[in-house]
């Protein structure tokens, strides 16, 4: 192999690339990066088993061939050069490099050993603006549960069930709280014959690890997101960058049926006052627990916020509320309680509830209909 | 104890006594802060047992007394609250607050049994601008000795015996590397007599934690910064902030006699550039020795910096520079060389040399006078 390229561009793709590297891997190999000529590029990959990434980059290829290298090593080394030229070749099973002052040589190992990185080939389900799935992604992604009693819910569930009324559904939920995206596809492209290899579900279940770096690697640009899917594997293709991931097998939770439809009361709040008002609160609830409970009463106009632990001491504020309905006082997990409004991401909150008991629906507040495509869930904490 | 404050002044107290807090103490009390009402004003302490703060703020007092308070909780509460006027009253061992929309019990600990900070009632020895002995403790912290092994180099020796050439010496070392800086006191008060309380030496040793401190309490104001002594203490006295310690007993070692004084080679760089390139080549160092080797060479106008570690790789890159004297070539840790360049704290920097076996000189280079006031010793890893 033998090739010249920027170091920016080298630099840019080795910060995508190096995310999924793992660390104390039993397969040293997986600490590496893959680079490969491909058809007049550089392709760099990594994976970690359970996803891949592959990268291209531009650059002068004089000499095809192939290497694998410490990936930490080569991004920390790349990362420090300056903004020129690098020109790269390949000599058995080292690399040298020069660029500047520079002049140096890596040691790697061979390109044989590196794990395939499956190929999907097939037709994309949906393309669709990358920013609308990032923005989905950070909104649900805090909700998936870490815990891997149940694996069906330790990824992000996508929704392919309402694509004939233009719609994708992302969902996440720890069975504390539960958070749900709708996105609109009005102009993106979809293929509904490529639905068929989902089954009779329409749906799947993508890895929260996959799911975060999807998030990390879509750019906050115009640049369109094809969605492929084979079998077991999902694609993302954002054009220079490929995502490929496994799916999580099994029946995702038919959470419709614990959303509830008619409330007895609901208070609408300033989000930055009231997550104010929960962070204080915070700090004098049970350790164990994280309780802190609200207050919505329609006469006085507020939420009432309240902690108490017998060692620490006690706190109670008072955050200005449209309320309409019942008087009705809950118990919450503050930190789902914080999730959830940041979620929402709006700068007025509606809290839908009913009883002491029962579940509460966060969404925003008001009239503007793009913004009525995001509920969050929580499970209350019983007195 | 009753009394009104503004959060922003208690807001900044609890900032800076909350540094000296101890984590998982055996005297729970020393997870406190001290209230204490004091001529008008509150007074806030806190203490480790080897360094204590107090810091004065305003507020309208309206019944004298004191209480202890858990500082964390104490500190992540007022840092929560809106910058309005706080109410605080005390009841039995709680204190009682009310600020804005928010309503507040804090359970406390009896101020008696909280160690008394001592107290130091004499004459200043130096009265000094803040930002001069800011500056110089930046310089000289990261070369002090952090094994106890020797204890009195764990501490920033300060030495007093130049006052009649206005100047005050703070040193530092680990035996590995040296960082020596001279204030010049035109235009400090200076009280002769109060250094008889030195004795002969007329030096002292502050352990690094209170200088750690002190640099970090001096802020970037025109303040001064009085330096007053008993016969184990030391109180830095910033006005409404004072900072007592105990100090360090010992002979500090007289590295006098190691600064070489003539040198054959001398090599003036970029600063930038130079750590640059040291920070690129510390990749392919051995991770146990750190070891990088520098060579100039007054005809190739250019510093060589070079490491290889047979696994990794190797790197060598060169930095324009201009040379006079012999030819030299001096392998470095090169953490120490990037610390001494940082602290060194100029666009260029004059390396002096003599040969791969004896320590060299990092200084500003040029002809700034202000800049000769520090310099800054490393001892070469020997081939």
């Amino acid at each position: 192999m033998e090739l010249t390229c920027t170091q920016e561009n080298l630099n840019k793709a080795l910060n995508i690339i190096g995310r999924v590297v793992n660390k104390n891997t039993t397969l040293p190999i997986l600490d590496n990066v893959l680079m490969e000529t491909e058809k007049g590029r550089l392709k760099l990959s990594s994976t970690n088993l359970e996803m891949g990434i592959n990268c291209w980059i531009g650059g002068k290829i004089i000499k095809e061939g192939k290497i694998t290298i410490p990936t930490r090593l080569f991004s920390s080394f790349i990362g420090g050069l300056p903004n020129q030229n690098i020109e790269i070749r390949q000599v058995g099973e080292s690399l040298k490099l020069s660029c500047g002052n520079y002049r140096t040589e890596i040691k790697g190992l061979s390109a044989e050993d590196f794990p395939l990185i499956p190929k999907i080939k097939a037709d994309p389900i949906v393309e669709i603006k990358s920013l609308l799935i990032k923005e989905a992604l950070i909104q649900v992604l805090p909700s998936v549960s870490l815990s891997e009693s149940r694996p069906e819910i330790t990824g992000v569930f996508m929704d392919f069930s309402q694509l004939d009324k233009n719609k994708l559904v992302l969902a996440a939920t720890d069975s504390y709280r539960l958070a749900e995206r709708s996105i609109d596809l009005n102009g993106a492209k979809i293929n509904k014959e490529g639905l068929n290899l989902l089954g009779e579900k329409k749906s799947l279940i993508v890895p929260r690890n996959t799911a975060q770096e999807l998030s990390r690697i879509l750019d906050n640009s115009d640049g369109e997101l094809k969605i492929i899917l084979s079998e077991n594997q999902i694609l993302f293709d954002c054009g220079s960058v490929n995502l490929i991931s496994r799916l999580i097998e099994g029946q995702y939770p038919d959470y419709q049926q614990i959303i509830p439809t008619i409330f007895k009361s609901e208070a609408v709040v300033d989000n930055g006052e009231f997550q104010k008002a929960i962070k204080i609160s915070s700090l004098f609830s049970d350790l164990k627990t994280n309780s802190v409970s609200l207050k919505a009463d329609e006469k006085s106009k507020t939420v009432e916020i309240k902690a108490e632990t017998g060692e620490v001491g006690k706190n109670s504020s008072k955050v200005a509320a449209q309320i309409k309905g019942e008087k009705v006082e809950i118990v919450f997990n503050h930190r789902y309680l914080v999730d959830g409004l940041n979620s929402v991401n709006a700068e007025e909150v509606a809290l839908k509830m009913n009883d002491s008991s029962s579940p509460v629906v966060l969404s925003a507040a008001g009239g503007k209909e793009g913004k009525k495509d995001f509920l969050y869930l929580i499970m209350p904490i019983r007195g």
